[in-house]
């Protein structure tokens, strides 16, 4: 397989440019993987487009197959690997339901904070809009934290929905707000404590580091 | 099967609800159900917070089977339909990484115009705001009308993910973003002509105004 990813991310979010997710199924899967690294120029062409109908990252090659989203390139590691997605009726629908949970109820959220935070911080309305953001944040992540309580993970043991979701606490590693939640922080810490999560990071971190070196 | 959906809910979001993406596919997956209506306190009890965790609807229940997110449904659902989901791996992987970008990439865009337009209109902040979300949501939907020219269908034919990228569409009715665009419109026009969709928005709407009856 190969995962196409970012030549160079802005140090803001390196650690958080979403093939970290793709990167720590493969990991977690044990399934071994090339990476092709892309520039801007690279993420507008019609080849890319044709993976990737938005002109971001990550995609992945699989002989024929091209995937574009990280939830689905998750998904489809993880129907290769029973550790992340039982084929257990009950258990799998835990697992499917947590991982659209993570990229579509918590993840939009945690965006419109980075979004008032940092790529829009210099417009007028950023400063007024964020207790609102807060505010919702909050409450989402309230509700996970209520799930959490007494689990050690969001199905019955680790599954992709917990590489998702934990992607999604890391969005906002520039404030409190895990920190502020001992359920919370002891799930990011026990989930991001896992040899493959590890080992996805350093990875991923590398890739850019190379690339500064190279100018 | 047993979809949970609401009483009620204001004439605004009647035929947005995402209830209506989960029977689409039921009705297009040829799949009967039965419907358990809730409200407000309902939405909050531990029952359903079991069930859903963030108190939201869609939820589905089969069996022992429970589901939440309207995408884990909605999937659920194709996954028991070849001609939502199929089963060859590079048109289904085509389908699931649309189905995600759907509910990842292009509702929460989608999501924020309703904001500005509607759940906080009056937000000193919503009005100053909006020129940046218009523009966010003209690029996501650029791209997918790009990605459907000359195409009729997301992936190579109707599919699980047009009833999730239709229901997005759906999301700015109350502007000109789709009509402004003949590629989106006509590809609208194309999923919501299907009879699976006229019944199941006629089910949905259906369950509203019988609750208006009933006080």
């Amino acid at each position: 397989m190969t995962l196409i990813t970012l030549k160079w991310a802005p140090p803001l979010v390196q650690g958080l440019v979403r093939d970290l997710r793709a990167r720590g199924a493969l990991e977690e899967a044990g399934i071994p993987y090339d990476v092709m690294q892309i520039g801007p120029d690279e993420q507008r062409a019609t080849t890319h487009l044709a993976r990737q109908p938005f002109g971001q990252v990550p995609a992945l090659i699989d002989g024929d197959v091209t995937l574009f989203e990280s939830g689905a390139i998750v998904q489809y590691v993880a129907e290769r690997s029973p550790a992340l997605l039982p084929s257990e009726p009950v258990a799998r629908a835990r697992v499917t339901s947590w991982m659209f949970a993570a990229v579509s109820t918590l993840e939009p959220a945690a965006s419109n904070l980075q979004e008032v935070d940092w790529f829009n911080a210099k417009e007028p309305w950023a400063a007024p809009r964020r207790p609102a953001v807060m505010d919702f944040l909050r409450r989402r992540f309230g509700s996970l934290a209520d799930w959490l309580r007494g689990r050690e993970h969001v199905a019955s043991a680790f599954s992709a929905a917990d590489i998702l979701v934990t992607s999604v606490l890391r969005m906002v590693r520039h404030t409190e707000l895990v920190a502020e939640s001992p359920v919370l922080a002891s799930y990011q810490a026990r989930c991001e404590s896992r040899v493959a999560f590890q080992r996805a990071l350093q990875d991923h971190m590398a890739a850019f580091a190379k690339q500064d070196v190279g100018g």
